[in-house]
């Protein structure tokens, strides 16, 4: 490993603000960087005028609590904590219950070291944050509960401990101290969402025929998840990615998380921050491409492919691998817009992101039952602004990008000439996909359209439109 | 006026925990009292042992933001104003509106001046508190908002200023530097109840049928808001309450909301809590009692018949009027149960109130659709304690009175001998007094209980089940 030299920043530099209409009773609260150079009042440093602020060096951004939270059994103790979970009340883990032992076994969601008990459940609901042991406030806007039934609640009856077993009665790990209260569904489902409609994804894959209760408690793995889909190399810890950031002596990490194929606009978005990261006095910007690895809706491009696509881009030279870390992110998929945005803000500063890049609509999709837009396509980076907990997170709005016909490429809008400009929305560049039809020249490199055909291609061979048998992605050039 | 020689107690001093099942991951952030006595670390001062911490003498609990908003234009500047308004755009506001102008002028809602702008709703609905200008956080948990419909927005064009008038065009006030965006119903109603089920009654007076843009600004009111029933001298503004207290030299003021008629149960509690503070070494805490005055749902008792019997409870000298404040809470009902409980007690602490007492299922109901209460009884309390902004406020969570055969009388709950006690619903007790029966002796004091009957015999005389012209009550004795 190299040295570890990279200097990180803790306070953030301003780069740019939303437009002022954000007008408030009080002091502006987001947290968005200007476009001018600040200097910091905590260090009495010499610096050359005009060089962004650095309060400690050699360390990337502290993780929520202080500390990156791992909650693996030891290796020594592996055989003995399976041998004491063979002897406690089971309780059956589905796929999403396992993306989020991993998710906190990893400390994504630190300080969280388990399965939210009320407690923190209620204060994810109502203040999208909870309070720690010193007093401050870490955010959390999504609950990461597990539920259980009436009879597996009458089965535990008064045992202190449960093991987590997956579909082969295998223990994963173990929850201890255990808490068993209400699930009140609706009343979840609605403040996470912000609305009741049947038809939202996660709630109906995982909410609605859930037990009707929750138990939390302190969780131990007995051993790191994998999937063994050929993708497990790129499931990066956070532990692993702040070491993979201070190998690269990176001097700040932007993260970009997506769940789409990367297009050209994309791909402009992230080098163009990457040179304004430069310009701020930055050596050494490193991004971290950020794919949702967990539960997605059925009509999203499945991982497998777009990992595949992803590594074309790279391939192309689109994005430059140098400074480009691609791994996936575990955590399963709400679609809760505003509310989810900080889930996903949050875990990279638990991965040692400072920056972190916000889109419009974030997380959103169309509401279930009307036809429109389930959120604001501002409220995702207005919230995220404001949100308890992200302080010291740099929030950067995404430009919007789309097809410059006078330039043949994708460009940031300009409001100036929206006759020169073709939004292709996701709905399109499917429809294009499916019909094997080619986007204009420069939307998508063309290697990372190749992926998406045969996707789409091998989703029309496949019986009642499912592939059977995804492709493995082949490997990565980091 | 007396000299201000009161003392007030500004970090919380422990009375009372909740039992030990909330644990958490993290320390239990309840700001629960707890039996012992708790020393300051803030003070050098020598003090006797036991007695209470005490950190700044003369001085109420400060208000949300340090300072008391109150939004009246000067008496001199009235009628300019007024001729101002009458050139501006007009938005006609509702009987609910015009609640809301009267919190929003007194400062019950202090830092905000003025109905909530897009930035101040978005953290209300989704982190409950609002960040202001010093970087800390005041507690808000309602949206105090004023609708327009889409007529009205283009009316308003590119003007920065509107009047705010009554029915007869009157004008109330100016709400100045406007900002105008979209009010999404479903998620206002989701995030603030938890539920979008039809027949949330502050949701079908005032939202379903709201247009379809929420309209923010300054607030400028051109005369306190009266509301000519014989009750305004009731209608304490904060300001007026902290002189109260001040006159009556309290040094603890504990804060009772409530929207029932007051029985023998309530009185214990408020007694013994009084007993309490006596004990921890108040020398002369003060109960402000103090039922809400705004919209409520059409089978809760109305305002003047609950302050008639409030009066008759202090006529019967059930509570000391000597230490008791009685007035009226200005502001609507929303029944949001643990997001409205948050709002009922950060009003209090603008009104001089340092110990808050909340009961069981605080600001809840029955669920529209279901046969469940909507929200969990105890979430309300633990909610409370659990609120960003509120941690300055002692949560007292009310002990459960009920009838105790063996005492003819209401007593505090014994879960040794449940078998003594008859826990009377508000159902019951209505239903009783609609009978005219009487309740078990010591149930509520006799005149408190006549007023009822009374009330429910209006009802029954009054065409469709309606009082046509409710009696006006008498006055009080404070």
């Amino acid at each position: 490993m190299a040295t570890i030299s990279s200097h990180f920043l803790k306070t953030p530099t301003k780069i740019q603000s939303l437009p002022k209409t954000h007008k408030t009773h009080f002091s502006t609260p987001f947290n968005l960087p200007l476009p001018t150079r600040s200097t910091s009042k905590r260090t009495g440093s010499t610096r050359s005028v005009g060089a962004p602020t650095r309060i400690r060096c050699g360390l990337l951004i502290e993780p929520d609590g202080g500390k990156l939270v791992t909650l693996f059994v030891e290796e020594s103790q592996r055989d003995l904590k399976k041998e004491e979970a063979f002897k406690l009340p089971q309780i059956k883990l589905n796929k999403i219950d396992i993306q989020w032992v991993h998710v906190l076994s990893e400390g994504w969601a630190s300080p969280l070291n388990g399965f939210m008990r009320e407690s923190e459940f209620l204060q994810t609901l109502h203040f999208n944050s909870i309070k720690i042991e010193d007093g401050s406030v870490v955010n959390m806007s999504v609950p990461i509960v597990l539920a259980i039934d009436d009879e597996k609640k009458s089965e535990i009856g008064g045992s202190s401990c449960v093991s987590l077993v997956d579909d082969d009665n295998n223990p994963i790990a173990i929850l201890n101290d255990i808490e068993i209260y209400k699930h009140n569904k609706e009343e979840r489902i609605a403040r996470t969402w912000g609305t009741t409609a049947p038809g939202l994804p996660y709630a109906d894959e995982a909410i609605t025929h859930a037990g009707d209760w929750l138990i939390g408690g302190d969780l131990k793995v007995i051993e790191p998840i994998k999937y063994h889909d050929g993708l497990d190399r790129f499931r990066l810890s956070p532990a692993e990615l702040r070491d993979e950031f201070t190998r690269r002596n990176a001097d700040a990490v932007f993260a970009f998380q997506l769940r789409n194929p990367v297009h050209n606009g994309h791909a402009l978005l992230m080098t163009d921050t990457r040179r304004r990261l430069l310009e701020m006095g930055y050596k050494n910007p490193v991004l971290l491409l950020h794919p949702l690895g967990g539960y997605t809706k059925a009509d999203d491009v499945p991982l497998h492919w777009r990992m595949k696509q992803h590594e074309q881009v790279l391939e192309d030279g689109v994005l430059d691998p140098e400074t480009t870390v691609v791994s996936i992110f575990p955590s399963p998929m709400h679609y809760a817009g505003p509310t989810e945005v900080q889930w996903h803000a949050k875990a990279r500063i638990n991965a040692g992101a400072n920056f972190y890049i916000v889109g419009r609509d974030p997380a959103g999709m169309g509401h279930p039952l009307e036809k429109r837009d389930l959120y604001d396509a501002d409220h995702g980076k207005k919230v995220l602004s404001m949100a308890p907990g992200l302080e010291r997170l740099n929030i950067l709005p995404f430009r919007v990008a789309a097809y410059d016909k006078t330039k043949n490429g994708m460009a940031f809008f300009d409001p100036s000439r929206p006759q020169d400009f073709i939004f292709i929305s996701g709905t399109k560049m499917r429809t294009l996909a499916k019909n094997k039809e080619s986007p204009p020249d420069g939307f998508m490199c063309p290697g990372g359209w190749k992926v998406l055909v045969e996707y789409y291609d091998s989703l029309s061979q496949a019986e009642n439109g499912r592939v059977t048998d995804p492709v493995p992605a082949s490997s990565f050039r980091k």
